[in-house]
């Protein structure tokens, strides 16, 4: 798919067909992910792929215990239905004081290939800026040592949803010349 | 340009040609950076687009007066020479506690769209984690509200520089399945 076409037409999706995802694409996302730029080019990412029923149940109680009060809407509970689910992690030794723009970036390009061949996601985060809990329950649940900084969270699969149309923002309100 | 091309294909570029970019294609970057997810839709950037040769040099002073021991082989000096400088802010008050996030996100989009159309960039921070002084500054030099957060920096430019290829890790290495 185009790049603008590809970027203008990405929606999040949080329903999915009973459809598995091989990992021959999966490989092919993570193969994306790893172009991503990074600081000092230190490629600190690990993708940790998760299909088990147990393991994605658990994610799903995780996030739903920590949302906040006003993303209630957004529930986790979809998360069990995913057919698979990537956690993005970097290695805090090759992050150079910069693990969340390292994850952040290569969640994109994971989100920006999968619905270019198809596959539905929504970004989803691993931790949060103020309350290590949910990282670390997350580190426990998949085995994660702790030089190893789990960021992202994405569940792919085949979209059973049509996501009603999104409002932009006008273009001319979003920039200022020169200065603010 | 594919996507998949796009992705790989992208590299950071620290020298440009003496050309301007026109606001149009400026804008047609900056749309696609408003087609980026965020958290609870909230849509939160803003974007300061810099071509004064006084606002660039200064902003090139600041990065460097904060460049890290580890970091001096990548020396903001370049900054001064780029036609163009677009600084990626979030209104702290439509972030949801995701003001890096969201602005990392977008920051992609507009690399991704600028190399599309044969425009180099690099990724560049406006902030520190551990050290409010750079963003302050920065806020100082584009009279950025305090309730606005400048988070990246992207220098534009048709680039002036083949870079030697990158070798990408073995995504054997990269991946677990199921823990890590």
């Amino acid at each position: 798919m185009k790049l603008d076409e590809t970027i203008k037409g990405r929606r999040s999706i949080r329903k999915y067909q009973d459809v598995e995802i091989p990992d021959s694409v999966i490989e092919e996302l993570l193969d994306l992910a790893l172009h991503t730029p990074s600081s000092m080019n230190g490629q600190p990412w690990h993708f940790i792929v998760v299909r088990r029923q147990e393991t994605k149940t658990k994610l799903a109680e995780i996030k739903n215990r920590y949302c906040p009060v006003e993303k209630q809407m957004y529930r986790a509970d979809f998360l069990k239905d995913a057919p698979v689910i990537i956690v993005v992690c970097v290695d805090k030794n090759k992050s150079y004081d910069r693990e969340v723009e390292n994850a952040v970036l290569a969640t994109l390009n994971i989100l920006l290939g999968a619905f270019s061949r198809g596959i539905g996601t929504v970004y989803m985060s691993a931790y949060k800026p103020d309350d290590s809990r949910i990282s670390e329950e997350i580190r426990k649940a998949l085995r994660i040592p702790m030089s190893i900084a789990p960021i992202t969270i994405i569940p792919l699969g085949y979209p059973d949803e049509t996501p009603e149309p999104k409002t932009i923002r006008d273009i001319k309100g979003a920039i200022s010349y020169e200065s603010y």
